[in-house]
C-alpha cells in the first residue's frame, strides 16, 4: 500500500493499484505520452452502482413490505425536493452577494471615473478598483486553500464522480462551504470567471450530503438516519443535486436533467430521471421565487428563470421583415461553428499547457504561490479593464428607440441603463467600456441585444483580450466557472460577424442571433457537450426556435475541435489521471476479448478463512475486492497432465500462479512485523493462505446454505508446503465477491469462530451494522491486531456478494463494456464455461487507453 | 406449433410459446382476471437489442478499420436525417390535406347555416355536413380494413417495440400509407380524433423501413444496401423516427427524444440519443420551413413549430398587474391534477370496458361491421356538433381588442377570426359553435387565448360531450390520436376553473394557464406519461415558466389516476396480451431468484449435430433459440449416488428430465410424417438428439478452437437407448446459444459436413449472407426436406452467439431484470456455479403478471 502511494504509475490503478506487471507497465508507457508521465498522479477508488444482495440486505428485505416501500419511496421524493430548494438557496446566496459587491464596486468605481476624467486623477480610480478586486481574489485564493479541491470549476470532478469515480473530498461540507464562498469573491473580484460551473459542483454536494444527515467535516452534525447508505443511493442524490445545479444556474431544468444523464446516469431509470426533474425544477423555481421577490418585490411571481439569462429575443413589432433567422443564415452558423471549434480547441490547448505547467511548477511549491498567482493574475485582468476601457474604446451613437412603445421597447431600455459613457457625450457610448466596465452577464446582454453597434475594432481587441485572460484564469487557484466566459469570448465573435454581415454585405440578418450562435459556437468548442449544452442554450434564450441553429453550430463545434483535441474538461479529467470511461468502446477493439483485458492475477478468500490469512490478505495487497473460491481439485487433474497444459485458456492461471508465490513472499514479510510472535511463527509454519479444515462438518453445512451451489468443489485435503508447483496451480471455483471494507468491518465486529465450533455460532450483522460507516470505512491499519485471535475462523459467505455479474473469458469488449459501464459496475469476475474465475476486470482495464495498449499488443502478436 | 397457435394460453408464451406446464399454468391462470381469459391472444416475438459476436460477424470485424467505421456512422447519420425529413414531410401532407378538406367542409356548411339561418333550411345544411363526413370516415375505414394494425393510435404498438416486442406489420410500407391517409380522412371527417398519435407512429414505419431500402408489401422496391440488417440497428431507427413523429406532431424536438427514451431506449446511450435529438430537429424544421412557406408564402423563415402548437400565452404589456401564473395558483393547479387523474382514470375504465366489447363482440364478425360502428360514430358526432352549435350555444360579448396595439392584438385578432357568430350579431358570438364548429386546434386556441369568456354552462355541456364521444372513438377502426381531444376536453374543464375563479371569487388569474394545466391534468390522467409530457407542453408553450406547473399538475394527475387503472396505452398493451417490460421489478421481487422464475425446461442442440436432429428439434419445438451444450459426464458420477440426488439445485434438472423423455416420444411422432422413410427408420433407431462421434478428432479440433473453452468435458460415448434414467439425466456445459431462424438459415444453405469428413470441410457463411433475409427469415415449413442429407452433421458453434450474458441461478430477480431490460436481451440462460445451463429467462418470465404468480407461489411454499 505504501508502495503504491507515491509511485507515479497509478494512472489506471483505480482498483488493483498495486497488481500491474512491468511487461503491463510497458504496454502502457507506449500509449501515454512523455510528458504525461512526470506529472503527479492520485490514486481514485470507484464507485459501485450494483447492489449487493447479501444475507443481511435480505434480512432487510424480508422485513419490507409494500408499506414501508412506499414510505422509503416517499422519503427519496421528500430529500430530492430539499435538495432542489436548497440548491436554489445556494444559488440566491452566492447571486445577491456577487450582485451586492459587484455593484458597490462599480459605483464606487465608476463614480471615481467619472470624476477624475475631470480632474486627472484616473490612476487613483485604479488603485481603488484594483484594491478592491485583489482583496476579494485574496479571499477566494485563501480559501481554496483551505480546501484545494474546490478550485476550478468542478465540472471535472462531478463528471468522473458522475461516471462512478470516488474523488477524495469531492463532496464533503467543507468544500461546499469553500466552492460557495470563494466563487463568490471571485466573480466579485472582476476576475474573468463564471459561477455556473461551482453552482453545478455545489448542487452535486447538496445531493451527496443532505441525505446523510451527518457530515465528516463538522462531526457533530450526524442524526440518526440509516437510510440511503450505499454508493448506488448516494449516486443518484449527486445526479439530482448536479442538476439542480444546472438548472438553478441556467434556469434549465430540462438541460440540468439531460445534464446529469450525459454525463453520468449509467442507465436510463425512469424513476430516477423523474426525480431528477423534479429537484431541477424545484432548485428553478425556489431561486426564481426569491429572486423575484427580492429583486422585483414581486413576491409569488416568478420573472427570473436562472442566475444567467439571456433575454428576450424578439423582432420589433413593427419590423415585417425582420425574422431572428432564416434558412439563409444557417450556411453562417455552420461557419461559424467550425471557427469556434478552432478556436475552442486552440483556448483548451492553451489552457492543457498551462495547466500542465502549473503541475509541475507552482504545485509542488509552497501553498502560497499559488495565491500570488490568483493575484497576479486579477493585478492584470484589473489592468486591462480599467486601461480598456478608458483608452481604448470608441465613442458609438446609441439608437434611440422612442419610435418603439412596445415589448421591444422595455428590453432595450433595459440593456440601454448597463451602458457606460466615459469620456463619450451627447447620446453616444463608450462601447470598450460597456463591455469590459460591467458584470458579464451585463455585457452578455449588450452582446446579445443592443440595438446599437459596436466597432469592429473593439469587438476583436475584447475578444483577443478575454481569450487570453481566461484562458489564464481557468486553472489558477480560485473557484472558476467557464460558461460565461466562453459565452462572452464566442458572443463578441458573433457579434463581429454581424457587423460585417450586416455592414458590408448589407444582409437582413438580427444581430442578437449571430452573437448567441457565436457564443454557442465557442461554449461549444471548448467543452464539447451536447445534447444537455443544446438544451440548456435552448432553455435560456426561452426559445424553442433556436433549436435546429444551436444544434448544429454545437454538433459543427463540437466535430471540428474533436479534430485537435478533447474537451477542456476530458483534457483536466485526464491530466489528473481519472480513469473515465468513455460512452462506447471503438468498434475495432472487438477484436478484443474479456481475456485479453482482464486482470489475471488474483488474490482470493475461501469461504471460511483464518483471521490471520484475512489479515495478511489485507495488509499486503491494495484490491479492493476479493473474490470467494474453492478450490476445484477434479478439473485440475484433467487439466494437468504431467508438467504440460492441455488447454490454452490455462495460461491466465500460469501468471497467476507465478505471482501467487511471490504474494506468499509478500505476504510473510508483512507478517514479520506484525505484532503477535504467536501468529509470526504461524506464517512461518504454514504461508498459504488457508481454508477451514472441517471436512465433512463444514460440507453438510455448506450443502443446506444456498450460496454455495456444488459445495462438494470445497477442498478436503488441507494444503502444504510440500505441494508442488502444479499442485498449487489450480483451478478455483467461484463463488462471490466480498470487499475489502465488508472484511474490515467483519474483523472489527469480531464475526468469526472457534476451530471447534460450527460456523452456525459465528455472530450475524445486521444490514445497517454493515453499512453504519458509510463512507468511510475503517482501514486495516486502523485495527488492533493484538483484540484479534488469528486462528479464529470468518466465514465470509454471508456477507459476500453472492452473484455478481460474470461475462466468460470468450466475452468481446463491447459486451464487457457495455455491462460494466451500464451497470455501474466495480469489479467483473472473469469465469469460464465450467464456474472457474480466471480473471478480473476493473474500471481501468476498460479505460481507452488501456485498451489501445491491449489492441496494439494484439496486433503485434498475431 | 399448430397446436400453440390457436390456443388461449399465450398470453406470455412470447417465445417459449409451448412450453408451460400445466402447473405454471394454473400460477398464473390466478392472477388473471377471469374476463380477460377469453379475450383472443397473439403470440409475440421479441427483439434482440444484444450483438451476436460470432465467426462471421469477428470477419466482418477483421476486415473494418476507422475509415469504414467513419463511413458507417456518416451513414447512420444520413439516414437519421432522411428519416427526419421524410417524418416532417408526412406530417406535412396530413396537414395540408387535413386543413384542405376542413376548411372546404367548414366553408361550404359555414356558408349553408348563414344562409339557412335566415330561411329555415337548417336540415339542408346538417345533411350536407353529414354526407361530406361519413365519406370521410368511410374512406378510413376501409383503409384500416386493408390494414387493421393501422388502426387506433399506434403509440401502444410503438410503445412495444420500443420496449423489445415484435408485432406482426407494424412496421409495414401498408400500413404507414393505410395509416397516413386514413388519420386524415378520420380529422378531416370531424371525428374526435388527433392526428399526433398516428404522426409519431408514422414516424417509427419511417424510421423502421428508410434504412432498408427494401419492402415488404412492394417487393420490387429493393436495393441492395446490406446494412442494419438487425434488430438492434432497426430499434435504433425506430427510436429516431418516432421522435421525429413527436416533433412534427408538437413542434417539440426535446420532447420527442425523451419520449423516445422514455418509452423505448433500453440504455441511454449519447450517441444515439444524439441521433434521435438531430432527426427530432430535422423533422421539426422540415415542416416548419415547408408551413411557413406554404401557409404565409415566407419561404426560408421559420415560423410555424408543429402541427398542433398552443400559440403564446403573453400578458397584455401594459397590464403590470397580470402574471401568468403565481405561487398562489399553484394550490389550485394541484387540485385540478387530482380532478384530471380521476377523469382520466374514468375515460381509461370506459375506454377499456368498450374495447373489451370490441374485442369479444365487434372482432370476430365479419370486417363490414367495424365500417358500420365508424359510421355510427360519426353520424352520432355530426349529429351532437351540429345540433349542440346551433341550439345550445350562448351568445357572449366579445372583448373589444382596441385598446392595445401590441402583440397581444395580433395574437387575439387571430383567435377572434375563427369564432362562429350563429345566430348571434352585435359583436357577440356563439361560444359552443365556436367549439364545436372548428377544427379541434383552433377550439384548443379559443380556449387558450379567447380574452372573452364561455358561459359555465357552455364548457360544462362542452367537456361532457366531448367526453363520451372521445372515449367511444379511441379505438373504433380509424387512425386515432387522443391527445388533441383529452387536450379539448381538460382546456374546457380547466377554463371553467377559471371563470369560477375569476367571476364567483374575483380572483386576478390568467384564464388561459387555466385552460392549459387543465389540458395537461386531463392528458395526463389518461395517458400518464410523465417526463416526456412534460417536456412536450413546455415546448408547445414555448414558455418556459410553464415548467412547474404543468410538472406537479401531471405528477398529481398520475399519481391519482395511477390508484385506479393504468393509463391508457398501457390498457390497450395489456388488452393484446404483448409481454411488456416494467421499468423496475417490485422492491419485494427480490425475495425471488433466477432460479425461481426460469424456464428449466429445455430444448438444447450439441456443437455437432445431425440435420436430422435438427430438424426434428425445429418442427417439434417452438422455441427461438436453443442452447447449445456438451455433457458434463464427471460432474454427473459426483451429484449421482445411487438415485438419490445429493443437491437440491439439481431439482430443475429433474423435471427437465422427466419432460425430456417426453419430448422425445412427441419428436418421433413428428418424424413419423417425415417424408424420407429413411430418416423414419433412423428415428425409431435412436430417438436420442445425437452429437457427432468422431471422438478425439473432435476433440483435437475443439481444442483449437476458440469457442469451446473446456472441450473435453465433450462426450466421448455415444448415447444410446440402453442408458438408463440416470444416465440421460446429466449435467450439460452451456457453450453458447443460437437462434432458430439461424439454425434454419444453416439448413437452407447447406452448411454441414459428412461423417467421415473433418468439420473444417464444411462451407462458410459470411454475415451478410447470415442476415440476407432479416427481418423475415424462412421457416423450417418452407424447407424441402427431401433435398437434406439427414446424416450429414451441422457444426453450429461458429453461428452461434458464443458469449451471450447468464446469470447464476442465485441470481436475485431485480439485477436479472434490469441485465435483461438494460442490455435488451431476448434470451438469458441461467447457468450454475461449475457452467452447466440449468435454465433459460425470456421475456414472459420477467412480465409483472408472472413475477406476481411466482411471489405468490413462494409465499406458499414458505
Amino acid at each position: 500500500m505504501a508502495c503504491c502511494g507515491g509511485c507515479l504509475c497509478c494512472q489506471c490503478c483505480c482498483n488493483e493499484g498495486e497488481t500491474r506487471t512491468p511487461e503491463e507497465l510497458t504496454i502502457l508507457g507506449e500509449t501515454r505520452e512523455d510528458e504525461d508521465e512526470i506529472l503527479p498522479r492520485k490514486d481514485y477508488e470507484s464507485l459501485d452502482y450494483d447492489r449487493c444482495i447479501n444475507e443481511p440486505f435480505l434480512e432487510v428485505l424480508e422485513g419490507l413490505d409494500n408499506k414501508k416501500a412506499r414510505k422509503y419511496e416517499a422519503i427519496k421524493w421528500i430529500l430530492v425536493f430539499a435538495i432542489g430548494v436548497s440548491t436554489g438557496l445556494t444559488g440566491l446566496f452566492v447571486d445577491f452577494f456577487v450582485r451586492l459587491f459587484t455593484q458597490l464596486k462599480f459605483s464606487l468605481v465608476g463614480q471615481s471615473v467619472e470624476e477624475c476624467s475631470e480632474n486627472g486623477c484616473l490612476a487613483l480610480s485604479l488603485l481603488e478598483l484594483l484594491a478592491l478586486n485583489m482583496t476579494f481574489v485574496f479571499i477566494s485564493s485563501v480559501l481554496v486553500l483551505i480546501e484545494p479541491v474546490a478550485a476550478g470549476s468542478g465540472i471535472p470532478e462531478i463528471k468522473s464522480y458522475l461516471n462512478g469515480v470516488k474523488i477524495p473530498g469531492i463532496v464533503r461540507l467543507r468544500t461546499y462551504i469553500c466552492k460557495v464562498t470563494g466563487v463568490l469573491f471571485a466573480v466579485a473580484g472582476g476576475l474573468f470567471v463564471g459561477k455556473e460551473g461551482p453552482m453545478i459542483h455545489s448542487g452535486a454536494i447538496v445531493g451527496a450530503g443532505l441525505p446523510q444527515f451527518q457530515s465528516i467535516t463538522f462531526k457533530k452534525i450526524s442524526f440518526h438516519f440509516p437510510y440511503f447508505r450505499s454508493d448506488r443511493d448516494k449516486r443518484d442524490f449527486v445526479s439530482a443535486g448536479a442538476a439542480a445545479g444546472v438548472a438553478a444556474a441556467f434556469g434549465a431544468p430540462i438541460g440540468g436533467t439531460l445534464f446529469s444523464l450525459e454525463e453520468g446516469s449509467s442507465f436510463w431509470n425512469q424513476a430516477l430521471t423523474w426525480k431528477v426533474l423534479f429537484c431541477s425544477m424545484s432548485a428553478t423555481f425556489t431561486l426564481n421565487f426569491f429572486r423575484s421577490g427580492i429583486n422585483f418585490n414581486k413576491w409569488g411571481s416568478f420573472q427570473l428563470p436562472g442566475l444567467l439569462n439571456f433575454g428576450e429575443f424578439k423582432c420589433v413589432d413593427g419590423d415585417k421583415t425582420c425574422h431572428l433567422w432564416t434558412a439563409v443564415d444557417l450556411a453562417f452558423f455552420v461557419l461559424m461553428g467550425v471557427a469556434g471549434g478552432l478556436l475552442g480547441a486552440l483556448f483548451n490547448c492553451i489552457n492543457k499547457r498551462l495547466a500542465k505547467y502549473r503541475m509541475r511548477n507552482v504545485h509542488p511549491k509552497a501553498r502560497f504561490v499559488r495565491v500570488l498567482e490568483s493575484l497576479l493574475v486579477c493585478m492584470l485582468t484589473t489592468l486591462v479593464i480599467f486601461v480598456a476601457s478608458v483608452t481604448l474604446g470608441e465613442c458609438r451613437d446609441l439608437v434611440s428607440t422612442n419610435n418603439n412603445t412596445s415589448t421591444q421597447g422595455s428590453v432595450n431600455e433595459e440593456v440601454n441603463s448597463t451602458i457606460r459613457r466615459f469620456f463619450c457625450y451627447n447620446n453616444t457610448y463608450n462601447d470598450m467600456a460597456t463591455l469590459f466596465f460591467n458584470p458579464q452577464e451585463v455585457a452578455i446582454h449588450q452582446l446579445f441585444h443592443q440595438n446599437a453597434t459596436f466597432s469592429p475594432v473593439t469587438l476583436s481587441l475584447f475578444f483577443v483580450l478575454y481569450f487570453i485572460l481566461s484562458c489564464w484564469t481557468y486553472g489558477v487557484s480560485v473557484p472558476s466557472g467557464l460558461f460565461v466566459p466562453s459565452l462572452l469570448c464566442g458572443a463578441s465573435l458573433g457579434r463581429l460577424v454581424a457587423n460585417v454581415l450586416k455592414i458590408n454585405f448589407h444582409m437582413q440578418i438580427y444581430s442578437g442571433t449571430f452573437a448567441l450562435i457565436g457564443a454557442a459556437a465557442f461554449l461549444g468548442g471548448v467543452v464539447r457537450m451536447t445534447i444537455s449544452l443544446t438544451v440548456i442554450l435552448i432553455e435560456s434564450t426561452n426559445e424553442i426556435t433556436y433549436g435546429l441553429p444551436i444544434m448544429i453550430t454545437l454538433m459543427v463545434a463540437k466535430w471540428t475541435g474533436d479534430f485537435f483535441n478533447k474537451g477542456i474538461y476530458d483534457i483536466h479529467i485526464h491530466l489528473k489521471g481519472v480513469p473515465l470511461l468513455e460512452w462506447e468502446t471503438e468498434v475495432e477493439m472487438d477484436k478484443l476479448t474479456a481475456s485479453d483485458i482482464m486482470e489475471p492475477n488474483l488474490t482470493y478468500v475461501y469461504p471460511h478463512t483464518r483471521i490471520q490469512s484475512l489479515v495478511s490478505i489485507l495488509r499486503t495487497t491494495v484490491y479492493h475486492a476479493f473474490p470467494v473460491v474453492t478450490e476445484n481439485r477434479d478439473n485440475e487433474k484433467e487439466f494437468m497432465k504431467g508438467n504440460i497444459l492441455i488447454s490454452n485458456n490455462i495460461k491466465f492461471k500460469k501468471t497467476s500462479v507465478l505471482t501467487r508465490a511471490g504474494e506468499q513472499r509478500r505476504r510473510c514479510q508483512s507478517m514479520k512485523s506484525y505484532p503477535s510472535s504467536e501468529l509470526r511463527n504461524v506464517c512461518d509454519e504454514q504461508v498459504v493462505v488457508e481454508p477451514a479444515e472441517e471436512g465433512q462438518d463444514i460440507l453438510q453445512q455448506m450443502l443446506e446454505r444456498r450460496h454455495v451451489p456444488y459445495p462438494n468443489l470445497y477442498p478436503d485435503q488441507s494444503p502444504s508446503e510440500e505441494w508442488t508447483m502444479e499442485e498449487r496451480f489450480r483451478p478455483l471455483t467461484f463463488h462471490g465477491l466480498i470487499l475489502r471494507s465488508q472484511l474490515v468491518n467483519l474483523l472489527i465486529r469480531g464475526v468469526c469462530y472457534a476451530e471447534n465450533q460450527s460456523s452456525a455460532s459465528q455472530p450475524r450483522l445486521s444490514h445497517s451494522e454493515m453499512t453504519e460507516d458509510y463512507p468511510r470505512f475503517p482501514d486495516i491499519h486502523d485495527l488492533d491486531l493484538a483484540l484479534l485471535n488469528p486462528r479464529m475462523i470468518v466465514d465470509v459467505t454471508p456477507y459476500m456478494n453472492p452473484c455478481p455479474y460474470t461475462v466468460s473469458p470468450n466475452t468481446h469488449v463491447s459486451q464487457v463494456f457495455n455491462l460494466f459501464r451500464t451497470m455501474g459496475l466495480r469489479h467483473l469476475p472473469v469465469v469460464n464455461a465450467v464456474g472457474e474465475i480466471v480473471g478480473i476486470i476493473t474500471r481501468h482495464n476498460l479505460t481507452h487507453e488501456f485498451l489501445v495498449a491491449k489492441l496494439r499488443q494484439h496486433y503485434i502478436t498475431i
